[in-house]
């Protein structure tokens, strides 16, 4: 028997959730919003923001999570330090079951974001932690002044090329097309670099090492060869992919993953959101997340206290 | 013959058409910014921002424009501070008529945004300036300790009538509605005001005063009777309609005239977008129009460049 009722359950503590619970708070609701980690999400891997616009360019990414926290407290809206192992439908509602305690929920709001994709290869699993990583900023100085390898060819990947030649000696971009997918200013900024080699046409077949990252096996797709390149670390940048598995089997998802929503982050099912990185969508940044979530807080207001929003 | 080449025309000076900016010049174009009047759009109007995600809460609206400035010009961006009188298309790109010259742009973003709505009736338009205002924050002020009148029913005329409380004697809230349309705090801020009347099923018929406003003639519609007040002034706060007369004949817009676009802010035409308070849109806020202003800025680079953008 659900011990607590709540009005609006909010799961997942990146940007979007946020925003999420500063409007459907400030509307009138008392929404709870379930973190697994501390509150941030990917903003937490992030170096420096330069693109959201009213913040200062150059701002650091922990000075985002900070004010985000700020207004957070200053809401008081509640915030729960769990993760959220299931969610169920019944006639009174959505069923929230945390680590630690089961929530009988009106609403929800999805905004579990999103986690880097593998490469799905030997090696890459058991040498998590030992040189395979999936952030520079987080791992990048450990392998100050060595040989390191980054796997990708969209802006993530320029951009941990880039933050990665600061610190390393060499640098590989190791991408499977001859040419990138990133952002021009991105792409010049990488080609100007002395340190970064351009990998083109070029997978990555192999991690290995015994106990720490030795070494990539590559292959070479036009010519059809096997290349060894000995690295310490190994940055896998191929693209993110949503966290949406407990949620499958209750919203529409498309063939990645992602939750379909329409334009007021309504989900396939009746009062059940989502926004930000869990949630198909044409642009991924931290300026839409925050929108998405804004919109979603006052979908949920608006659904179930019955008011028109006129702006 | 126009004169000038360009990739971008952005027009609106904005939030929206700033973030348009700050995003497209970003990934490599080269954007033009029209505003004729200062940069800030709407923002200038705004006494505080509360909710405005990773900004902190209690911001003054002017400070918002402050960044918004400061980040086009560390980006260089182009601002020309001119009206565009006509747009027309032709075989070569989008022909952009300013108040002093000619441009031919390759692609164009329309974010000029919208203006308060008029009531239409006796008197409004001859004593605009002389006690009918549209904005309580530019001009409550000049009517310190008198009784006023604020028309409307929605967020913003529960916000208009907020803020006179504190200045004026008296505010009277004239609604033709039985209940408001606002948010729920913001009814239970204004109902706790002893100094704000609520005026039900009414309109307004007529605004009189020489040279001056001196009251407004009411009409009981479930009475149907009219009644005299005196005032020294009328806040207009019915809404807003979009500034999007001048492209009407270029791409569709809706019943009320706002312009129509898909999720990536496409409207009807190729190489044309929309984003901001002139788009048919499910939430006007700050926060929806800046990434709003992203994604237009995006799509526009994308369209142009044909680069495929991941996040």
């Amino acid at each position: 028997m659900p011990a607590k009722n709540i009005d609006l359950t909010i799961i997942g503590g990146g940007i979007a959730g946020i925003s999420a619970a500063i409007y459907s708070h400030r509307a009138g609701l008392n929404p709870i919003i379930f973190e697994k980690n501390v509150l941030g999400g990917q903003l937490l891997y992030i170096d420096t923001v330069d693109n959201y616009p009213a913040v200062y360019p150059h701002t650091p990414g922990i000075k985002f999570v900070d004010v985000l926290n700020s207004t957070l407290q200053e809401f008081k809206v509640n915030f729960i330090n769990e993760s959220v192992e299931k969610v169920e439908l019944s006639d009174n509602g959505i069923v929230i079951y945390s680590e630690n305690d089961t929530y009988l929920s009106q609403a929800l709001i999805i905004a579990t974001g999103a986690k880097p994709k593998r490469l799905g290869i030997e090696g890459e699993d058991l040498l998590i932690g030992k040189g395979v990583s999936f952030c520079a900023i987080c791992d990048g100085f450990f392998f100050k002044d060595k040989d390191v390898a980054v796997v990708g060819g969209g802006n993530s990947a320029v951009e941990e090329a880039l933050y990665l030649s600061h610190i390393c000696k060499k640098v590989y971009l190791i991408h499977r097309r001859d040419k990138l997918r990133a952002l021009d200013y991105l792409q010049k900024e990488l080609f100007s670099k002395n340190n970064v080699e351009l990998v083109w046409n070029t997978t990555v077949e192999k991690i290995y090492g015994e106990g720490r990252v030795e070494g990539v096996v590559l292959k070479n797709l036009v010519e059809d060869k096997k290349i060894n390149f000995s690295v310490s670390a190994v940055f896998i940048a191929i693209g993110i992919e949503p966290v949406t598995e407990i949620f499958k089997s209750i919203v529409d998802t498309d063939r990645d993953g992602y939750i379909i929503t329409d334009e007021w982050m309504h989900t396939s099912r009746k009062l059940i959101y989502a926004c930000g990185d869990c949630r198909r969508r044409p642009l991924r940044q931290l300026i839409t997340a925050a929108s998405e979530g804004a919109i979603a807080g006052l979908s949920a207001y608006k659904d179930l206290r019955g008011n028109y929003i006129s702006q």
